[in-house]
């Protein structure tokens, strides 16, 4: 058999491998936006059968067979952007037992219920436990991976964030430090109360205007839907690329600029490559990436004061009375910077420090310098050096993020980079459309979202992320135009 | 290994296989009511890559092993008839060849365009070829089943029906319709124009008082949700049991009872027995029962007088008007008997002649002794034998039903099978229940859900239809308490 029908044969059993992932995502999106609420356990097993008949699609023994027999060099250069993407998640897939996944999954299930009543206790205690039990499998899940030599946090990154180390990223985030807590300082010695927006703020008028970003940004109705749910989120890809938002009666921001967020993601997912729909370089590039995205809708966008001239007259005309008195007023109230404990609450400037703290704990979590039993205290003790501010419980601290409980070490680190790739594509777009706030501020950003189709969407995961990066701005991955980005916007703003 | 171990080795693998199943379902739900329109071919690919593994778990070879090994004798009921069912549904998959399989799935699912299409253009010449395509491979399935002696035909019913044969439903079916044309006769001389409701009838209000039909029938929100879709459908089983209905503005009375008809399948979902989730005994007994409940509160309670009394101050208040002037009236118009070409709009008393018309041409099909190119002649002339008027078209005539163009062949009679057992149900339902009328006409139906929950619902699949009826019933199956109920409502209705 030929090298190219081979390739066919492997590519048309890796699009079924990709076709029952979406099934995975479908039936989450169901559960978190539509489900009965006594569907749960019958749901579980549903998710528990799927597993099992992907993982063994994935992992079937022919995936080997396929790649020894293709030569790579006769395909092109899709073709070997696939191979290399299934030879990836083929190892990755074989390298780790069974048992470890079935026993990770299976924990991983127990402590999210766990750490949620941890959290409602305010006890660190009642979840310590468990946590040391997920360190503990992800530990040898990446000694799987890794192999002897290989550094164990690099092999965990590597599943969010390809090609990626921790001796590039604690340098490039660590190098954040310095003028992020000068610029916090700063704005600290200077900012005032915070001005708020005149409610009421009924349901119906916060979706129709959320509904009115996704017009604005391009947002293909045909191909996606918008929900409520308890937290927001992004589900799907291609031509079925849903999003979910909420509403806080008081608080109308919430609603638009998680919306925005999601759309982000929603964009990039609805701007894959149709012709390679179900291929694996039909897919995001990295999850850094991917929050680029989200990002810079939200916050280049989204927090511009162009963006503002937009908000303004269409909020009020929303809400049925004038919201605030004005664009510069408004432009203050969604680009208020405070010191706060939650991460997912805070501003552009306190977010990335937020991501250090969990990124270092989790690398000496993941190293076994940091013991469980200690997390705690640490946490209190580095967050006061960061933020200046007292935890005052576990909530508010150790317990307040999600992700350790499922088992995502490795991730935290890929939103930092989302701000960082974000701020250098604002730049390269910025050149390449110098009128952009002008259309900005007529709702018009049909020629951002086509920059980004051609630069971003539809390279797909073509290259590995600092490729793809490097590619379109034409330089290095570097936080130095996230760090003018935000030092010139919050120097004009609080005229520091 | 012992044969109790087999046992629980197997039936966590169909138990496996039942999950996958009720993902086809979730995804199907979607598709109809939820999914972007756009999200179309991605859905096929879903689709389609499940049914590639579900097939492969359905048909695993170590399913023939365990049922060898298993020692019946020693199981309890229910052990016993999950064996035959899992025996049952194994040797059917590993009967008919895979390619023909993929064959069936590959056309039907172009048919159903072709058929939608020929139907809007009224031309039964286009959907000819396809059809006779899927007749071909309908009788090529139908031998595979029912090996060289065995009646094709009953080997498709036996999909739908277990159990039943031609020899039996023949006669039966066939028997009703001396009583059916002497009714329909009756009436027709008797039965004036038709009476209509007092609109407009706004959506709200109807799906308001749709969903307190489902509150009244005791219908589990908690396990269920109720949405809008094109065609009202039920989907699901157990504790995520949902269902759709329609709005149609100047009829509020399509949205009520096509909702209580998927109610009462939806109760039926909802009542199987809960310790046995997922096991085959946890599945409806046939699509015949299954259609007897949807039946049984769609016409024997929701078009009884009783229900009227209910029902009439329910709706003045849901419409704010008076709707109709008495409850008589309204049982008149809900009880409207009128001539029709289109079996899913048809009273209680010519419904069950429309089924007979298919019934008589599908087993000529399968036989053989009736070719597809004489098809449309045949319905026609049979069409105006049986209702004394002559069809106008094709889309009123043989193009009108769905089922053929998906390959249901055998499916049609188990509507009125679905008819006979409700009907058989009911009669021993009232005598359990003396005081039923009184109770419905308060909107209590909670005797009459208990009393179908401990003699239909909660048996699943312990006994195949036949069986199930006759243990609750006292009797064999048999089309007596279908017609006196239809003669005496009528006659008293009409006055006959």
């Amino acid at each position: 058999m030929s090298s190219s029908s081979t390739y066919t044969q492997l590519l048309n059993h890796v699009k079924q491998s990709s076709a029952l992932g979406q099934i995975a995502g479908v039936l989450s999106w169901d559960q978190e936006v539509i489900m009965p609420p006594n569907g749960a356990p019958m749901r579980a097993e549903q998710m528990g059968a799927l597993e099992v008949v992907s993982h063994a699609h994935r992992t079937d023994p022919r995936i080997s067979e396929w790649l020894e027999k293709i030569d790579v060099d006769e395909l092109d250069e899709v073709g070997k952007a696939n191979v290399r993407l299934v030879r990836k998640s083929y190892e990755r897939s074989t390298k780790i037992p069974t048992k470890l996944s079935e026993e990770l999954a299976r924990i991983t299930s127990q402590a999210q219920g766990i750490w949620a009543k941890a959290r409602s206790a305010n006890s660190f205690a009642d979840f310590a436990p468990v946590l040391s039990k997920i360190i503990d499998l992800k530990r040898e899940e990446a000694k799987c991976l890794a192999g002897e030599v290989g550094n164990l946090y690099d092999a965990l990154l590597n599943d969010f964030e390809p090609g990626m180390t921790v001796d590039v990223l604690q340098p490039l985030l660590e190098g954040m430090r310095p003028r992020l807590s000068a610029l916090r300082q700063k704005i600290a010695e200077k900012s005032g109360g915070r001005a708020t927006l005149t409610g009421p703020f009924e349901t119906d008028a916060q979706m129709k205007l959320a509904r009115s970003f996704a017009d604005i940004v391009g947002y293909n109705w045909q191909s996606g839907r918008l929900d409520l749910s308890v937290h927001p989120f992004s589900s799907g890809t291609g031509n079925d690329s849903r999003i979910t938002t909420r509403v806080d009666a008081d608080n109308p921001l919430d609603c638009l600029y998680s919306t925005l967020h999601e759309l982000g993601h929603a964009l990039y997912e609805q701007g894959m490559p149709e012709q390679y729909v179900l291929e694996p370089v039909a897919s995001y590039a990295s999850m850094g990436v991917h929050e680029s995205q989200s990002r810079l809708w939200e916050n280049q966008i989204g927090r511009s004061k162009a963006f503002c001239n937009w908000l303004l007259p269409h909020m009020n005309e929303a809400f049925g009375k004038d919201t605030v008195g004005s664009v510069d007023e408004l432009y203050k109230i969604i680009n208020h910077v405070e010191t706060g404990f939650i991460r997912t609450e805070s501003d552009e400037v306190h977010y990335n420090l937020h991501v250090l703290l969990r990124f270092e704990l989790e690398r000496e979590l993941i190293s076994g310098t940091l013991e469980v039993t200690d997390l705690e205290a640490e946490w209190n003790r580095r967050f006061e050096r960061d933020f200046g501010i007292a935890v005052p419980d576990a909530a508010h601290g150790v317990l307040q993020d999600v992700h350790w409980s499922v088992g995502l070490f490795g991730y935290f680190p890929t939103y930092s980079l989302g701000n960082i790739y974000a701020a250098q594509l604002n730049e390269v777009l910025r050149k390449a459309e110098p009128e952009l706030n002008e259309q900005i501020a007529q709702g018009k950003t049909d020629n951002a979202l086509n920059w980004l189709r051609e630069n971003v969407h539809q390279k797909g995961s073509l290259f590995e992320p600092d490729i793809l990066i490097e590619n379109t701005v034409g330089a290095k991955v570097t936080a130095e135009p996230l760090l003018n980005y935000l030092e010139k916007k919050y120097t004009d703003l609080f005229d520091l």
